[in-house]
């Protein structure tokens, strides 16, 4: 981005100063300065420290643990931008929290990822860009336009490359999706993995009353799984997954999650597992001994300047399914 | 609904005339004069023949094909309802049409079911009464309140009231979902169909470029099978599942669906195929000899009476899952 | 409109392909590629097949028969637009549909032209550029900026050609506005015909239970008569005109419409008629023999540049009246 | 209305204390205390003196000269009336200020009809009942219902009785609307006064450069004609029909206005002239010596009483042309 | 409130629960359940337990510490009492949480106070009761009604109880602002205690550069002295106020706060002080040996009663000043 | 701003046409061509005389005597420029009328600027300009930007200049706030002039039923005092401000306030007092002899300039406080 394009101000607030630093680096812009702070009783301020004055600005902030604290700094800063002029407000929201509550289970049940999206655009939201969507609906839960990004070419790179260094082939390789609604995940990297094959593990009882069963529909013996979802958080999911692709044979065990929440201890008993490689990206900040993080920054920064130039995207970088 | 209550009106349009008339004798009530007409350049006109001022106003349409049209009938006369001082707008929609565009599956398209949504409620809308949407994130999709209710109960009486007419035992019945998407539909009815079992049919490639496999999960030799599942469009899931039940030795099939579209000559088809019973509800009025429906007059009106009476409905009405 | 300009996207959906075309040309541009698509339900899905990120957007679609599906097929490909993050969505409507319900004649009516405009804004647009509206207040029917342009420049033309080429002088033209209504229309068109003359046709009831009575206000015999009107419908109007012009003495008729809609066999009665030449605009697109169709491309054109360039437009070209 | 319906209360502001007044009686209601004030430096305050906590509230005030103070009052007072939690805010708007900017005329121009609803509403308006609306299409701006009334029988009424009381017979009796806009005025009334006749004054020019005719269409010669119109503001154009009336033959002349404004002196210049008797509706209150005005008291109340108990309101008390 | 208004639900949430259980006994309800819980990633849920189908709704709620989690709980709640249908949704927020970011201090602040109310209106609030407010402006940056209430009377009672039980005489007490902008807190309490004096603390430099100077405005000297003030934080203005009085001759100090907030030790460092006597209202729940809590639960009970019985409820309860 | 800024048009309404002339050349720009008219009956209409298509506009008018009037002239302009498609409208408004109606005094009054806010919102602002709110919350009343000025430096500006020429040393000055609410406008010239000194007027009853006592806090004896305060009014503040400054010994005493109402003569009476010198701004527009006035011009016109070119400005020029 040239010095053409100096209107575009870059903010982090305090869930991703990494990947925002890095996305300005990509940018060759510098993060602009802001402050992140608390009154005596705990109330948050969050305030630009240069003016904003008809600038485009992109504030990088995931709404993840504590999310009421996160949500609540992403919108009052929103609310100081909006009275401090700025031209356009777009959210870099890389794992966007609440995005489970997305449907009512239960009666008296709040839609909460709509309701965020409601309060995000009343405090004045151009643009959302973020990744891996729990659901594909949550796009419609906002009036204004919602990137919907896929880390799909960002895994298969990865996975690439771990394979190669191991002298993998990837005929050998079997992605597994640990459930059905996150079987179009598996397929897309598999279709960039040549010559693997495709698994998905079904878990239901026979009958109502029946106890569950968990089958692993697709071959696994002596195959390396590379199991793939959005969301690690307790990790319960996975762990099962991988014990159910021992016991069918599977010679190895990857695991790739989009976010990853790692709640209740999850990442410890991750890693005392037998799962080989856990990569997830940086939607939320995490520095955990052990666990690889993918770095989204190219492909946000590449988001942010085509917006910026009005040029498209690939279409492998939309989550499409 | 006694004489005090008078003052909720009902009104039917061109989609549901015979299941409102159903509907307003449940709640003793006379069905409001409308009247639906078209221009000789074909502008629809829509209008109440009554004042319905001051009145709660109930009007029963589903956005079934013509889609557009009947689209368009309900927003003129919700216009018209309110220009006339109507107190409150709801809308019983049984069959919601552009349910299935719930997300963007390739770059530049809408998401249908959300503009819909926004339209309704730019014309007036209160409250929405609507059955088996085809994702639960839908609901999300309006701000005002929506009630999504489940057919289970229904198709729970009607299989229960046919499978002792035919002396079948419910312990002899699989109930089948047609993809894993559904799959709640069929828990939900099989829990209503004492010891009966669950399957579901799996439809995947083993590997993005290897042709696509079809999987029973769950036993059905020798089962009466229950295919259940919300939309019968073209039917063509519906007659594949079938073929693939026979193939594995299921001894009848039944086939029940919330909404019958029936299009391209899907009812032909399945009329001719061997399965042997055929059920769809009267959200989208037929007349087709060979396939029966259950009425919703009876959920419907319970709901309405429940909302002006102000009274909870039964959960097992409720769509939630 | 130069390579700098070269964010302006032009889209055509199904009502004025060749309009869209021609508007294209003038502005030197290539229309931009769309899909308008049908459901096996009859559902409609229209998208643009290009990025609009960041561009500005004018989209070509009269609202014409069969109208609720054209107005359908505009605002989902509206609803696209938006999600796909354009930065202004701007519609050329030529015919804005529905434009005759601007007002409520009987209890409980809708006002489906303001109907109209709201949905569309809850859509989300920013600009429409429309022709000739049947009453000047539906402009206020929208929030956003209309611009309500007037065919009286291009009739102008068409007749101060056609008058030469068939030796009239304008001194022996009589122009004539069908009802009270459309005075202003016929009083703009004389305008620019040097020492042509007014006239207007009088339809009325001497009391309320006479029966209905036909006059011609202003002398129209031994004249070269021009019926000027804004819609061509059912064409009875017209008709009904032209024969009492006869009946006074008119020597030629000749009939211009701003929009020709020619439902219930207008067309044919049109050309078996004695009016010896019929012109209307291209804002419904037609293609009867015998009926000749001015291009409102070169206006519609003219607009947009102006738009985009921040020119003012000429005075002439606005419905002001 | 009797005591349960006690929950009503109606305000005057300063526009029509007297029909505010006789509307209170007649719905057998004390008027709600308020306070119109302004501050040294001219602000305008307006307060109900009483609790509106939870109440309907009606509130009764032209938009009148002074137009913008009349409105600004209003204004203040639905805030205040929010802010104390009133239930319903209702308008009773007898005369609707800058009816006739209902459309733009020349560059630049507001559509202040338009604007004045939507500050209404983005005040806080739920209902408003109005008089005789310059444009029917002015209903259209409101997002709320807007019931607009006709006068038309309380003119019938008046003009049977002053008929009766001078002996003169309905068939010598000619309605003459002064322009072809005024038609549907004319016509309701003549409809009502039996075996009377219509005219319309049309006035023209015979071609654009030409000086402007004026003809009476319709025979008034001996007639007793009664000239009714919606605004009476400078009295030119009633002042001008009545001397070309009496040119033709005209035997008497009265004169009926919805709305009796009375600028630049017209009363004066109406009393001066050979117009036998003038009569308005009290929507503008006034006190002329030799112009009458007849009460909408009447009529307002029934539209309230209605709208309370969810009844309809005659069809000839709408203005539905 | 009898058996017929049985339709008003009263729910309290996480922040009150002992203030709503009063104020249920006070209008004879019982609470209404409701459950707000945690996922393991700690994103909150709270939803009814009861159908509110048609009913209205009051939710007990400050927005005290931990405020984002606390304003989250009551947005998450209001969006499944929306969902569930809710008639009207009332909250009672007795502390106004962020009600100190009111206005913008330095480039690029949020204006915290309105910005929390637009969401809670875009969440969907009918009613907000909530009790000395720290800028009686917040109450415009709603846009539905807000009750603002004054503990006034409720701190008069107190010590006047107080006064009495030591046999102190009111006209030995001088009421004391802690500054100016509190002073009308003081004026009120004084007009309620007969004899009572007023003081205001003023600390001020005398010049931009130099050092601060405490002035205390009125005769302190052999005085009871009760410091009132809104909001106690960090307790550090009213420890500098006691110091001073006591400097000046003050004999006894009481000091009463509607919202105690008590953060970073306040209450100990007040506990230790010679202040004698500690009083706060229950908005903010705390159980502080040592500092006397008055129940709001009357006053708020009376504010629900008179709304749901649309009664004026008394002007001493409204902080008019 | 050269000539690609050329795209910024300034127009003037009734109120300060002379201050828009200044900006006017501050920018190197012309004031556009605009017209404010009246229509018989008094109805205002003001619109542009130039096309705004696609150009960002700035308005400068204040809301001053007649408010009401002002007020309706700019919305109605405002609408006209959004019919006439402008691309960016931005109000300057240096006095803002109804800034004190900032909250609720009484039982059922309005928050008239709150009210105002939210109209001309309605109406279609992008920006509002304004100079020293009379409470700094108001700007919360607005959901578009506000840049709040503060004329502090204008002030510091003149009194330099005064006293330089006067030859009084900066350090016999004592700025003085009339109240307490005022302090910041005192303390923030008085930091401005090296050396001088504060004080404030302290009116207050030292108890609610004695007589108001008048109080100077601060030392002003020998001082040249300037007295210095947002609104002059009434004078009434001032003039018994200055009466007691000259009791306590003040030498001479000049006063400033931002805007000069001078409602009820308070012009005349400030004259003929023994005050020595008087200075308001130009944001209502005065021509009283012996009256000074500062011109926004400057500041304003660096604002506007600032924003088009996406500048800061300076911090001293923001009303923070």
């Amino acid at each position: 981005m040239d010095a053409k394009d100096s209107k575009v101000l870059l903010f982090k607030l305090t869930a991703n100063p990494i990947l925002a630093e890095e996305v300005a680096q990509k940018l060759h812009l510098q993060l602009s300065l802001s402050e992140v702070d608390h009154f005596a009783d705990g109330e948050v301020l969050a305030r630009p420290l240069c003016s904003v004055r008809d600038q485009t600005v992109y504030v990088i902030q995931s709404t993840a643990n504590p999310v009421s604290e996160r949500l609540m700094e992403l919108l009052v800063f929103i609310d100081g931008l909006k009275n401090a002029n700025a031209k356009e407000i777009n959210l870099v929201i890389p794992y966007y929290g609440f995005c489970r509550q997305d449907r009512i289970t239960r009666e008296g049940e709040p839609i909460t990822a709509k309701l965020v999206a409601k309060i995000l655009e009343a405090a004045g939201v151009n643009l959302v860009i973020t990744m891996d969507l729990h659901s594909p609906q949550i796009q419609g839960f906002f009036s204004c336009p919602v990137d919907a990004l896929s880390p799909t070419d960002l895994f298969a790179q990865y996975y690439q490359d771990k394979l190669a260094k191991l002298g993998i082939a990837t005929q050998d390789v079997c992605v597994v999706s640990p459930d059905h609604g996150s079987l179009h995940r598996a397929r897309n990297l598999a279709s960039k993995l040549p010559n693997s094959t495709l698994a998905v593990i079904d878990k239901r009882r026979p009958a109502p009353n029946k106890a569950e069963v968990v089958n692993v529909v697709g071959e696994v013996k002596d195959k390396v799984c590379i199991i793939i979802d959005d969301i690690i958080d307790t990790a319960g999911t996975v762990l099962a997954c991988a014990d159910c692709l021992f016991a069918r044979g599977a010679k190895k065990i990857f695991v790739g999650g989009t976010h990853g929440i790692f709640s209740q201890g999850a990442a410890d008993r991750l890693l005392k597992s037998k799962i080989e490689d856990i990569v997830i990206t940086d939607s939320i900040e995490q520095n955990i001994k052990g666990i690889n993080a993918i770095s989204l920054a190219p492909m946000i920064a590449g988001v942010i300047e085509a917006t910026e130039e009005g040029r498209p995207i690939p279409d492998s970088w939309m989550d499409f399914h």
